[in-house]
C-alpha cells in the first residue's frame, strides 16, 4: 500500500486524538471504510465528502481548501457526496450546509470548537509525503499545562495552558523567557494547542536548533464574554498584568523582566498583543501582530507615547513585528498601522505574506517569528 | 436578577472555555439573547431548543435529560423550536436530527467530541442554586498536564494526559501514589478531563480532606484504530506496561510500587482495567471498573489465575470495586461478574446504583472511589 493511501484510509478514523500522531507504522490494517465515510481522502489527495440523507434538498460544502461552496449530488439511495481537489497538504476547516442549516460534517469526528455559536467546524487534515513543520515528529517532546486560576481582576476562576519546552524539570536551575500568546475572537485558551500546533511547531524548531527554549503562556483572551457590553481588552489587560504574569512567575522558573518577555497574538488577540504590548514597553520588549484586529481607532491618539520619542522607543523594542495575508480583509489595516510607524520612525518588520485570515498563515507565521524571539 | 437567570442568560454564550468556570459575579451584563439562541434554559429550568430551518420538514432533539426524542415545531418564520423540562441539574449530551441527519445542535459551541464518527454531541449544563461536586470553587487547583510520548511498544507517538494535585511542584521531597484511569469507546484521553471535571472532582475532595493527594494518568485507550483488527486490550496492555507506566515514574515523582498504584476505567476502559489489573497484581492492588464492558467471555478461565488462591488475592487486593448502573444494559454482565467473584470468595464491592451508561454516573462513581484510595 503506497503511503498515501494509507494516510486516506487512516483517515477515516482520525479523530483528534489520532490527528497529532505520525502516519507512520499505522498498527493494524484499518477496517474497510463505512459505505458514508466522510471526509475520504484518496492517494491523489482528491477529497470526498458524503452524507447520508434521503430527506434533504440540498447540501453544500464550504471550506478553506476552495474558493466558493460546492454541491453534494444525490445519490439513488439518499447518498449524498462531491469529491474535490487535489487537495494541498494543509489543516483545513470546513462545513455542512443542510437544507440551509450551516453546520458540520456529522460523519467527521474532528471538530474545530470555540467558545461562541456558529463557529464550530470539521477539520480536513491532508498529510503529505514528508512531515509539515507542525506535525508531531521523533523528536523530544514538551508539554502542555493547563491550569485554573482565580483572576482577582476579574473575579473568576479562570484556565490558561502553558507550553513547557522539552527539559524544563531536569535542570532546575534553569530560568526561561515567556512568550504570551493569545487566540482569536470566538475561540480560547486551547485554541494554539488544538488549531495552532503550538508545542509541536516549537519542538521541531528547537530539534532542529532553530531557537531557543521558552514558556508560552495562552490565557484566555476574554474579559467580559463575547457580545457582552465592556471594554474587552481593558479588562483582558488587567487580568493579564495583576494575574496572569504573576502567577506565571510565581509556578515556573521565568525570566521576569521585560527583556525576556514576548507578547503576540492573532486577529483579535493581535489587536490585544499590539494594544497592550506597546502600552506597556516596562513589561515587554518583543512584539508582534498576526493578522491583528486594528479596525478604526486614532493610531496617534492610542500610540502617542509610543511616538513620543521613536529613538527611545527604538531602544527598548527588541522586536515589533506584524504580519498579515495580502487576501485578508484586515490587510488594509494592517497596512495603514505598519505606514503609521515607519511615518513615525518607528523600528519594525511589515510581513506580507500570501494568504487570508486563516490558521495557515497563523502556523507559519508562529514558526517564523519563534526564531526571532528572545 | 435572581441567580438562576443569570446562568440563563449567561447559558448563550457559555461555550467550553467558560463552562467549568462559576456563574458567581459574572462580569457585565450579557447581551439579548439572539432570537434562535439555542439551548436557553429558564429561571425554572426548562430548556429551550431552537433551529432556524426554513426548509427541512422534520427536526428532533433526543438527549440524556429525557426517555424519548421530541420534536421541534416549527414557526411561521421556519423557526423550529420546544421546550422540555424541567431538567435536574446536571451535564447532559443531546443531539438533534434534522431530516434523518443525527448532528449537532449548530446554536451550541459546546460540544462533546470523541475518537471514532457519530459520536460527537452537544453539551446541555444545567446549573443548580448549589456548585455541584463537579464544579470548578474558590479552592486550590491541581493541573491537567497532556504529554506526548513515544511508545515503543506500539511504534507512535501517543499522547497522555495527568492530573497534577495542588501542591506538586512546592514540596519537592514528596512521592505520590498513582491512578491509571481509563475511557470508554469512541472517547480518548481528554474525555476524563472534559467530561469527567477529573480535575475539578479531586480539587474539591482534597479541599474537603476526603481523599489524599495522588496523580492521574489518563491514556488513550486505542492500542489499534477502532474498527481494525487486531487485539486491542493486548496492545493497549503493552503500551501501558512497557511505556506508559515507566515513562511516568521517569517524570514524575511516584512512589512506584503496587500498593500505591490504582488502575479503574468505564465501560471499554472498565473491561481493559478489570482485566489488565486483575491479571497484573504484581502492579496493581487498587482495581475498580465503572459500568464495565464484561460481555462474554468466560471469567473461569480469564482469572483463572486470580480465582487459583482466593486468600492470597485477597491479601493483596487492596480495593476491588465493581460498579454499575442498573439502567445500563452492561448491568446483568456486571452482576454475572460480580457472583463469580462471591462464588470464589474474591473480596470485592459491588455497587449497584440507579443511572445507565453515562457520565453522570461516572462521575459520581470517582467521586465515591477516589476517597477509597491509598
Amino acid at each position: 500500500m503506497p503511503p498515501l493511501l494509507i494516510v486516506a484510509v487512516l483517515g477515516l478514523w482520525a479523530g483528534p486524538a489520532w490527528a497529532q500522531q505520525p502516519a507512520a507504522n499505522p498498527p493494524g490494517k484499518a477496517a474497510a471504510p463505512a459505505r458514508n465515510a466522510s471526509p475520504e481522502i484518496g492517494p491523489d489527495r482528491r477529497v470526498t465528502f458524503r452524507l447520508l440523507a434521503p430527506k434533504a434538498s440540498e447540501v453544500l460544502v464550504s471550506g478553506e481548501f476552495m474558493a466558493a461552496s460546492k454541491a453534494l449530488e444525490k445519490g439513488a439511495d439518499g447518498l449524498w457526496s462531491v469529491t474535490v481537489g487535489p487537495v494541498e497538504p494543509e489543516i483545513y476547516y470546513y462545513n455542512f450546509t443542510i437544507d440551509g442549516v450551516h453546520t458540520i460534517d456529522p460523519g467527521n469526528p474532528d471538530v474545530k470548537t470555540g467558545s461562541t455559536s456558529g463557529t464550530i467546524q470539521s477539520v480536513l487534515e491532508v498529510r503529505g509525503d514528508q512531515p509539515a513543520f507542525y506535525d508531531g515528529q521523533p523528536v523530544p517532546h514538551g508539554e502542555i499545562r493547563t491550569h485554573w486560576y482565580q483572576s482577582k481582576s476579574l473575579g473568576r476562576l479562570r484556565r490558561l495552558t502553558v507550553y513547557v519546552p522539552p527539559g524544563y524539570d531536569r535542570d532546575a536551575a534553569a530560568r526561561l523567557p515567556v512568550l504570551y500568546l493569545f487566540h482569536g475572537a470566538n475561540a480560547d485558551e486551547t485554541a494554539w494547542t488544538r488549531l495552532g500546533h503550538v508545542n509541536l511547531i516549537l519542538d521541531n524548531l528547537l530539534a532542529a536548533g532553530k531557537t531557543r527554549p521558552f514558556l508560552v503562556v495562552m490565557p484566555f483572551g476574554y474579559g467580559v464574554p463575547p457580545g457582552t457590553p465592556g471594554d474587552n481588552t481593558a479588562m483582558f489587560s488587567r487580568d493579564l498584568r495583576e494575574d496572569v504574569i504573576p502567577y506565571i512567575d510565581a509556578q515556573y522558573r521565568t525570566l521576569a523582566d521585560r527583556d525576556h518577555r514576548a507578547i503576540v497574538g492573532l486577529s483579535m488577540g493581535g489587536g490585544q498583543s499590539l494594544g497592550i504590548g506597546l502600552s506597556h514597553l516596562e513589561l515587554f520588549s518583543y512584539v508582534g501582530g498576526f493578522s491583528a484586529a486594528l479596525n478604526g481607532g486614532d493610531f496617534a491618539k492610542t500610540y502617542a507615547g509610543l511616538i513620543a520619542d521613536p529613538a527611545a522607543t527604538n531602544r527598548q523594542l527588541h522586536l515589533l513585528w506584524v504580519g498579515c495575508g495580502t487576501e485578508d480583509s484586515l490587510f488594509p489595516a494592517a497596512k495603514k498601522f505598519t505606514d503609521f510607524l515607519t511615518e513615525n520612525k518607528i523600528k519594525h518588520t511589515f510581513r506580507e505574506s500570501s494568504g487570508a485570515h486563516t490558521w495557515m498563515v497563523w502556523r507559519r507565521y508562529l514558526n517564523e517569528v519563534a526564531p526571532l524571539l528572545f
